[in-house]
This record gives C-alpha cells, structure tokens and sequence, in this order.
C-alpha cells in the first residue's frame, strides 16, 4: 500500500496510541506482559499485520510517606533505572526481551587502565587507581517456549541484580573486560538455572534433554553493530553471548555509556 | 575591564573550573556548606570579586549491595528527586539557597478541576477525578544569620518532606491551589521554629524578641515572574512567601512542570 | 483562587492553547504583532486578567526549489537563528521585547586571550590567535509608545545583523569584550534613529524634544542576573544597556554561550 | 584483550579523539574522504584493528556578511540540514554512506489521509486536506568500487535535492507513499547514471557490462529494523533499496519523524 497511496491496510498511529490506552486501561501489569497483550492484538486483529514491534519503558514509583506510613493514593518517582521490554512477532515467532537503561554506577576506586599501546598522538597517562562512571544500558531475550509462563518481573530483578553486583565485584582493568565480565555473570547465573532443568527434566518425563549455550556469531554480532551506528546509538562495547534456557536465553547485550570525563577516562 | 579588552581582572573559567575540582579533593559535605567555601575563596582571594553566584546540584547515591551488603566502593545512582544548592554573594551580604528539581510525583485520584469560565476557544471539560501528574521544581532562602551554623542536609530533607507530604494530602481542586498549600505548608512547618527561638531567645537573654512572616511585596513577585520568563524557564505558577527565621527564611517557590498530558489537564 | 481551589478566575491552558491556534488561523504576521493581538484578547476579555506573559519562537522557511523555481506550497526551514518575541503586560504598561537565540558563530582568527590573573589553580595557557566559536542569545526591549506603528520584521533583521557584523569586525581581546561590543553596537546604530527623531519631531511640532539613553541601575542589573540564575539559564555574561528611542529602546542583553571547546578557552 | 584486561591491543578513546583532531588540522574537505583517511590510518597502523566504523557530522556555515561582502574569517551557522557520512570497514571491504538529518519540511497542502481502516479504538478523522509537516533523515550507500574517484560533494547534494524536490512534488496520500517516492526517485535518478555508465564501458571496452538494481532482501530489512529498534531510533518508516552502480549503490532509506502534531496527523 505504502506504492500507491491506498491506505486500507495502514493502522493509523492514532489508532495505534488509543489501543495503547485502552489496554492500560484494563491493567499493565509487567511490561513484557502488557507487550504481549498488545502485540496479540494487532496481529490477530488485522489481517494485514503479520509482525511487528512493540515497546515499553517502566519507571519506579514509591508512595509517599506520610506519617511514616505509604500514602494511598500519592507517588514519586524513583528507582535506580528505567526498566526497558520489547515484543518482537516476525515469521510467526514471538520474542520478547527485557532491559535496562539509565543506570547510573560509579566506582571510586578499583579500577586501572594501562598496558595499552602508544603512539605519536597518545596523551593518555596510564593510572593504577581511577574513578569509574558510566551509565549502563543492557538488553536480554528470554528464549522460553511460552511466554506467558513466565514471571517477568522476578526475572528482571535477577538479571538486574547480577550486572551491579558483578560491576562492583570486578577489579577493573580495563572498561571492556568489565562489561564482558557482567555479560558472562548474568549468563553463568542462568545456566544454573538450565542444568536444573535438565535435571528436572529427566526426573518428570524419563528423558534427558541438553541445554546448550551458543555465542552469537560474529555475522550476527557485525550486523548488530552495524545497524546500530546508523541510529547513532553504537555501544562504546557489545558482548553479546547467546544461551537456550527454559527461562532466560538468547543475546545479552550489557553497554556501558561513559560519564563526563572520569579520572584519567 | 569588559569595556576595553583588559583582562587583567578576568578570573579565567578554565581556572575557576580547576578551583572547584581542587576544593572537591579536600572533601564536599553538604553542598550549601561546599559553595560557602568557594564563594570566600573567590571573594577573598581576589580584589576586583566583591560578589558572585555559585551553584551545585547533588545526585543521591547508593552502595550496590552485594550478598544484601552495601559495597565498599561501588555505587549506583538512586533517589527521587536532584538537590539544588545556591550561594549568592552582593552588597557584602551572602545568601543561601536550597532547592530540588526533576522530582516527578502523581496521584491515582483526589484531583478535580471544574468550576472555570467556559469562553468560544473552551474545549476542555470538567473534570471531579483526574489523575495528576507533574514535575516538581522547589527553590527556598535559608535567612540565618551565620549560615555555617546550620544543619543543611537535616534541613533540606524536612522541606522536601513537607512538600510531598503535603502534596500527597491536599485533596487537589486545581494545580495553583496544591501548589500554594505546598509553599504554605513550609513556611507554616518553620514557623514553629519561630515562636520556639523566640522564647528560647527570651530565657536566655531576658530580651523579647518577635519574628515577623512578611509576604514577598508584589514588585518583587512581578520582576521574579518577568525576568524568569526571559530565560523561558518561567514556571506556570509561582508562589512566594517570606519569612525571617532563625533556620530557615526568604523566597520559597515552589514550581509544577506539568507532564505529558494527564487525564483532563 | 489559588488559596482555595475556587476556578472561577482561572483560564486553563487548554482554552489558552485553543485560543492561540484560533488566532492564528486568521493570519500571523510578525511574532510581535501576534502576541499584542494575543495579549489584547486576555487582557480585555477577562475582567480578572490584568496582565501576563506572551511568547513566540519563529523559525526560518524557504520554498523548496524545484527545477530552479520556488515550489508553491512545500518548504524547508533554514536559517541561521531562531527569531523570539515576548510581550509583557503589567500595570497597564506593555512591554515588546525582540530576541533571537541559537545562532551560532565562529571566527577562524581575530580572537585572543592574554593578560588573566594567573593563581596556583590556573592552568590555562595565554594565547594571542585563538578559534572563538559560540552561541549567541539576545534580547532588546522595543520604547516606542505605540507599538503597532513598528516594522519589527525590519527592526529586527536590522539589529540581528548588527550584531552579527560587530562579532565579525571586532578583534576580539576577550568574550567580554567581544558581548560588549555587540551591545553598544546595536544601541549606537539606533542612537542615529534618536537623533533623526528629535530633528524631525521639532520641525513638524515646533517644539524640542530630547531622547536620552540611560543606562540601567545596578539594582535592576542585580536582579535580572539573580533571577535568571534560579531558572538555571544564567547567561555567561550579560551586558545592559537602557535607551529611549522612538523605535527601539530598553534593555539590550546579548549573551554568548560558549561552544564545546575552542581552543584556548 | 576483553576477556583478560590485558590492554595490549586496545586503543584508547583519548588517542582516538587526538588522531582526528590532528588529521583535521591537516584539512578536512568532503565528510566522507575524511572519514576514509581515518579508516585507513587504525587499519593500516595498528596490526589488531581489522575494522571499524567511522562516523562525521557536518554543518553548514556561511560568512557572515559585512557590508554587503562576505567577511574573511567570520562565520554564522545556517542551512537546512546536517550532513552526516560513515565509513564502515569489515572483512576487507570498505563502505561508505552517506545520508542528512535534522531536514524539516513542510506542505501547506497537497495531503490527504483516508481509507484507512477503523475499528473501535479509532478516533482519528479522514481528511483529503491537511499540513504534513515533518523530518528526514536518509541514508544511503555508495558502491563505486574506487571510493576516492568519488565527488562525494556533488552526490550529496544531487541526492539531498532529488529527495526535497520529489517530497515538494509529490501529492501525498500517506506518509508511507511520500517516503516510499523520495527513494525510489534517489535510486532512479542514478539509474540514469547506470545506463549511462554501462555505454561508456561498451565504448572504451568493447565488452557489455549490465548493472542491475536488486531490493534489498526481507531478511536485511528485517534486521536492520529489528536491531535499529533496540536503540530506541527505530524511524517510523522504512524504505530500501539496493543498486549496484558505478557511482552510488546500496541501502537508501528514507525515513521521516513526525512533527508535533499535524492537523489530522
């Protein structure tokens, strides 16, 4: 339609936007969720939509207190991040990712940077001991046969939970080894999780199952990058590891954004 | 100096920007407390500065925990609103100025707008339940006679409270009446404060002596309103009070930047 | 109405919204010219409206060329700035105000920086040809006691470009300096239009008339710089100057926003 | 080096940021012949650096005029776009595009929007009258196999006017149509370049040579929207193609954001 002008297959942007609040309207519950719901929507409810994207950022709120006791009905927003999903339908597969952006970290010591090489423009001096600041932006698939079994929210919790304590743990000595180190903490988390499923697995139906872990390839990783720098939003660094899990798999992508000028950047 | 190209009373900015970060070094503490000590230093330090205005905003951190304990150096940025912070330096008097902003806060529900003139150009209809939405913006004058005397942080945090809590309270018939009552309720709140210095001030003394609420004069109201407005940052309602404390004093504004489109704004 | 949440004074923003939109169906013409009708319409159609704030932005369009030739009805924004525009009416006085803000400019050479204070905390080095790129936001305030009789498309290109040619002839010994000049240069070009007046006025009235240009008071100076410094937007340096002109008088403030980095800053 | 910390083969960002301020002080010329010195220089100077992805932005600056000449060293930003080039260099083969952003047009009329399908959640009206005011951003690839034979100057703004031109012609019946011919238009303009290029080389060589234009496949376009869409800049329209030419060649995507509000958007 999008050749000719007929528009009788384009679900206008308004149209689209008053589903949104529709839907809201019934409950949101985890964002992934609330995606799904809508994403089921569209695709079951036009003939003409066989795929799409969906997405959604969640903020935290707390009540206020008053009197020492949460307020009914008041709220402030809060949190240490924005919490990111995304619905993607295409070639009748569903996948859904989850994420993190804005998170804000800092170490004021344990970190260092040198060993790297120099040239005749190099400035840079090496330092044993920098203060590390940079905001990170990460996105994970869940590579569950069936979405709706799963509880979203705890697993955001999880995986969230695994990059800070992973970014605190580390001696960094270089901003890319961080990241991979927080990729392979949150991987290495899950996996746990799939060898008790094998193990679960086996005992309820007698057969064994194997669960594999599969980096991306280095084609799919390239068109990851690439793609991404035409947005203009290229990653200073991607580690991207790819995993089939009951719960959790596929690319985890952990970027980190670096601050005005750390110490010895 | 301005009128002939004679620097020679031109604190350059790159060496008022190594200043800052020199101070730093040695320690912040609170940041009214952190500007304080600029502002002497370029007052002191320099003949030709006889006034300035320094400012500071501060992000709340907390240490990422780790096996549920706070880490020793790691940290990820939290909180429900930034702290500001400004010292102003004139006619050889020093103020101080407290205040927070990007402090986003919503009712589910105890908000209703009615009652306005309807004109040919009115859409907009009445409304006894809407939910509210909005940002806040909070500026205050602390008017002690030795600022170095008081607790900044104790201080910052009970007007912050008072504001939400008040926000959360006020059954809201309009945005100018919730905002009002938020200015109202930290004035009324420091005003205890008030009549308790006044009778310690007579025990110790044997002296009385009266603390006086003076409402910012109209002319004062009107160039604050129109002078903002040149910056486009004028907010859509201002109130203002003044009061002569022994903690806390002067100009509280307390501003609403309205989000994107609550129900019936 | 805002001490007790009774609407009856207040008129939403959303009638205000309307009421823009609707006038400018009609025809906008200058910004200047379209914020009086604005203001008239508030002013004398609300009995509890006395006074208030108006302000535009206008950007630049040209005709998108097609086969050499302007195109009818398409066209593209261009430009070099973006034209503001503010009325002010209080205390039965109205206020036009011209302004203009990102436009952005650069000298290749002509620009030096030398003969600063130097203390343990400077590390800027001394230059005697620097590259002076910035940003440039001005405001000047219309003395004319009728309003509606001026041409401000052609008063303000005729101080846009005198701004702009004074940033380009003036060796620039400093940034103050440089805003300086600026400044006086738009008050000396209109002096001329001053003195015509007065030469005029007495041969068709027969009576001497003399304007005078006055500077600002300090106090006035104080406030706008303290003020401006709540709502964050505190320009680097801001040169006043005060004129009674038929055409063209008031406040002249031109700022200039340092851009990232030029060399030497 | 990312998994271990060893740095041994990373180079810093700060070196990055000093080779290109030294090459630019060596002249800059076309955005993308800059970029391509770059590329060459890390993958030609460090043994570990196999690809890469360079990126430039370039405003437009004009002189500023004093009186009436174009002044010798001072200049005012202006123009109706920002340029942007990338360099992408990957198993051995170097790419280069091209594309703008930051492009608003306009039409004051000549477009419609009906025949869409409506169903409960649709509250938008049909209309066959209404501004369609919006921003481009475009990108597209050259495939001369000699980059450097290139007059990338000329190409871009051959491109740039085609796609202001076709958007200026275009009676618009959908913004998806619009889009979908500001491409098609780029890649038919340089078609005329194809046939042209191929009887040259019948001429001097005596053999046939057929340029072909090939669509882009589902599975690339998939990919690109997909992963496009993780940064949160997914456009809201897509169009590709693919053409092998001698002077321009590759992905052309045209996209438009929506402005503020049409009427009837």
């Amino acid at each position: 339609c999008h050749t000719d002008g007929d528009n009788a297959g384009v679900v206008p942007t308004d149209t689209q936007k008053n589903t949104v609040n529709a839907f809201a309207r019934d409950g949101v519950g985890a964002p992934e969720d609330f995606l799904l719901r809508l994403a089921r929507h569209f695709t079951e409810g036009f003939e003409q939509v066989s795929g799409g994207r969906w997405e959604a950022q969640r903020h935290a709120w707390q009540r206020i207190p008053v009197d020492g006791a949460p307020h009914d009905h008041a709220f402030v927003r809060s949190g240490t991040h924005t919490r990111t999903a995304m619905v993607l339908v295409e070639d009748g597969e569903t996948h859904v990712l989850g994420g993190l952006r804005d998170c804000t970290v800092l170490k004021s010591t344990g970190s260092e940077f040198h060993g790297f090489p120099r040239d005749r423009y190099t400035t840079l001096a090496e330092t044993d001991d920098r203060i590390l600041a940079t905001s990170i932006t990460a996105w994970w698939r869940y590579g569950a046969a069936d979405p709706d079994a799963l509880d979203f929210d705890a697993l955001h919790a999880a995986v969230t939970a695994t990059i800070l304590e992973t970014f605190a743990q580390v001696h960094s000595l270089a901003l890319q080894q961080t990241v991979f180190e927080c990729g392979k903490a949150v991987l290495e988390a899950f996996d746990e999780v799939a060898r008790s499923f094998e193990r679960t697995y086996e005992e309820e139906t007698g057969e064994r199952v194997r669960v594999v872990q599969n980096a991306l390839t280095e084609r799919v990783y390239k068109q990851f990058v690439q793609t991404q720098g035409m947005g203009g939003t290229l990653p200073d660094l991607v580690q991207l590891g790819r995993v089939r899990l009951p719960y959790l798999a596929g690319a985890a992508a952990v970027t980190f954004h670096p601050m005005a000028r750390p110490r010895n950047a």
